[in-house]
Formats: structure tokens, C-alpha cells, sequence
């Protein structure tokens, strides 16, 4: 049977989502698959939505598995998987679903959520947001933010070397207190594509970028820029399987 | 001179407040007094309101220390500061007072935090909280809070030997979402006090200590309550020295 489960993690003391076999270093799939492997004592293998990088955190980061067996507590597995886990990953649920689900190649859209500190240093939050502690112009980034809404050819802002082109569905600015919250929705991303985006976002917040040069730079394939907001503050926030709009 | 600094700290990385001359471990004092002394060129000693215990955090902590010259850029001294300080400490004010001043001396009272997470279990704040993941009675634990306040020998919610008599001015209990948040107030605190008291009002709130028993244990000295709330969630969150009443 296959299952589909939804894990949050906290990314800080991880390498990344993604294995890392010749390094050994930390891995969120790692210390799953060992976890599960253990449990049902044969080897298992995961297959996420996609990877995040090191450092970046998952609210609803979501994997399938495939297991020989047919009757399974759910319940149960999921508290095991819980007390085996470290306290920096959890399983916040988990379900049996039909051998046509797939992780990565069911997924609709995905939202990222890039969270900015533009008060005073916060020293508890430090590794969950971006302590920018600088006022932003949130209006202008968010006339701004519209230039990257649609298809585009991304390659400006990405480290990918092909395959640009992604549509990005919306982007959501919030600013409550000190706190400002980006949400932007795509059918994917390439690699740094959100750090970039939001990098360039701060860069016209804090009135160093002209936002015209945003509308420039998508399509062509000369420049790249420079601006990647650290990797403390994103998180990957939703996975939509189009579940809900089946009902 | 001397001068007068407010300064927040996240507690998890180090062994506590006070420093640890034997086993050299990080401690907060030693952090500020190297880089004070490095600033100043000569040995700086800081006088805090008092210890922190291992892994509790500081929002609002004071401390003071002399300098021998009379001219100083506070602005500076503190940007200084928090360059060279970790990002687990931040400098939050710094200011000139009279020589009559004293860290712990002067203080009318003082107010811890704790925070308690009543939901679904938090793999980003389980460092700056307590997973408790269970529902309270919050409205019993606030009648039971209520035998607290006052003054009483707190033998049985401390781990010290002598010097029990305290005098708890307030302890107020507040639940939002899944955040329940207990503040308390009084003339100091000996030893584990707080995590005490907060642990015995969580035993009250899941309907597993009778409230009533808390009467009979203040001022009796032969039993010790074994509830201690885990240091993840508190914060030393205010020190009065009455700077506002005297305006």
C-alpha cells in the first residue's frame, strides 16, 4: 500500500532535505527513511515533493512510500515515527492513498513563505525569519511583487542553468508589527528562485533596486542577479494536490 | 562611570546566566565581560539582576558595570556590542547611571514568563517553549494561582536549603490559540521557584494535583513538589527598580 504523509521540519540543523550520501551529513529524508526502515524492519525509501535547501524549513512538506503490507494502524505509525524522530522533525499526519498519488508529480502548485524581522534584532528568532531590522517600503514592493506574477523565464533568478520557464500563480505581501510575510504560490521553482525573488523584493523595499528593472529581467538571459535572502527565514508552506477541489 | 545595559538572550546554547569558571562552559556573563574588556582594554566584570538557570532565555535582563573613563559614546558602545556579541545576545538599551545604582540591589521586583504550547506539537518553537501538546484548565489553574500570591515560605517550590520567605505580587494566566502564558511577579525567586510554580499549576491543569494541596504546602517544610517545568519555556521577562514611579 502506498502512504502519503505531511511533515514539518525545522531546518537549521539539517543539510537539506535531500540525502547526502557521500557527506553523511544531516538529511531530513535520511533520518525518515532510517526511522521507517527501522519500523518495519525492511528498507524504505521516500519520495518527497522536492528538496529544500540547507537551512530552509517545511510547515507541509509531504512524501509517499510504499509498503508490502495491508493492514496498518496509521494512528500508530504515526506516534511511532514521532518518538523516533529527533525534535526538529515532525509527522503532523498521515493516510493511506491510491497508487496514482505521487509526491512530486501530482502536485498542482506550491506555496513558499519567506518571513522578514524589520523591527529591532530579534535574538530567539534568529534561525526561523530574516532579521533584516530595517524599515521596508511594502507598498513598493508590493507593485513590484505583481511583475512576477504570470510565465515567465525565470533564468535571471535562479542558479539553474536550463529549463527557466515557471508560472507564478500569486504573490502575498503581509506586514503585522515588525513582522512582514511573503507568500508566493507557483507551479515550481528552481533552485534559489524564491530567495532570489524575495531578495530582489527587499532590495526595491529598501529603495536600492528601480522595480522597472524586474519587468527587464524576466526573459532575458544576461544578467543574474545577486540578491538571495537567507535561507533562516523560508518556508516551504503548502503542497496543493487539488484533494480539495476533487470534493 | 556606570552604566546600565538591558539585554535579551536565548538561553538554549548556554550553561546559564553566571560564569562557569571550572568547566569554561558558554555562559552569558563571560560572553559580555570578553567583549567588554576587549572594547575597553582592561577587564570589565558585569553585575546582573541576578542568575539564569541553563537554557532560560532573557527578554528583558539587566546588568551594570563601571568604566574608568567619563566620556563614552553610548550609541556606539552598544552597536559596538552587538557586532561583536553572538547572535544569541542582544544588547537592547544602554544608558548612564548614578553610581547608586545596582543591578541587583535596587530591585523592587521582577517578572518571569512561561510559555506553554497546548496544541499540536511546534518543531519551530520547541526550543522557546514548552511542547506541552495536552489541554489545561486554565480557569483552575487560575484559581489555584491564586493561593501563590502573597507572602509564604516557598520550601516546598525551591530546591535552596534556607531563605525561603518570598512574596509573590501577581500571577497572571493567559490562553490564546494554542498558547497558554504565565506571568509572575513578586520580590525574587530562589532557586527552580518558577518552574516549580508553573509545574505544579500544569499538574492542576490536567486534572492530576488538587489544587487544595497547595495551601497545605506553602509554609509546611517536609515535602518538595517533583514538578518542574522544563526550562524551554521561560523567560525572565521584566526587572523593576521603580525608574518609572520615582518620574
Amino acid at each position: 500500500m502506498r502512504i502519503k504523509a505531511i511533515v514539518s521540519y525545522k531546518g537549521t540543523a539539517f543539510y537539506g532535505y535531500q540525502i547526502q550520501t557521500k557527506t553523511k551529513e544531516r538529511s531530513v529524508q535520511d533520518e525518515i527513511q532510517k526511522v521507517l526502515s527501522r519500523i518495519f524492519s525492511s528498507d524504505i525509501k521516500i519520495v518527497a515533493s522536492g528538496r529544500t535547501d540547507r537551512g530552509v524549513h517545511a510547515i507541509n512538506q509531504c512524501f509517499h512510500f510504499d509498503v508490502d503490507k495491508e493492514n496498518i494502524d496509521l494512528y500508530k505509525l504515526k506516534h511511532s515515527l514521532n518518538c523516533l524522530l529527533e525534535n526538529d522533525i515532525h509527522i503532523k499526519s498521515i493516510e493511506r492513498v491510491s497508487e496514482d498519488f505521487h509526491a512530486r508529480f501530482s502536485i498542482l502548485d506550491k506555496t513558499y513563505q519567506y518571513k522578514i524581522n524589520v523591527g529591532e534584532f530579534d535574538v530567539f528568532n534568529d534561525e526561523l525569519l530574516f532579521n533584516l531590522n530595517q524599515k521596508l517600503d511594502v507598498e513598493l514592493m508590493k507593485e513590484a511583487s505583481s511583475y512576477f506574477v504570470g510565465e515567465h523565464s525565470f533564468h535571471n533568478f535562479c542558479s539553474n542553468d536550463e529549463d527557466f520557464i515557471r508560472k507564478i500563480n500569486f504573490i502575498e505581501i503581509t506586514h503585522t508589527d515588525n513582522l512582514v510575510t511573503i507568500n508566493i504560490n507557483g507551479n515550481g521553482f528552481r533552485r534559489y528562485m524564491v530567495r532570489m525573488i524575495v531578495g530582489t523584493l527587499i532590495e526595491v523595499g529598501l529603495h536600492r533596486f528601480n522595480k522597472e528593472r524586474i519587468k527587464e529581467l524576466l526573459g532575458e538571459e544576461n544578467f543574474r542577479v545577486s540578491f538571495k535572502a537567507p535561507s533562516s527565514g523560508l518556508y516551504l508552506f503548502d503542497i496543493n494536490y487539488g484533494e480539495n477541489k476533487d470534493d
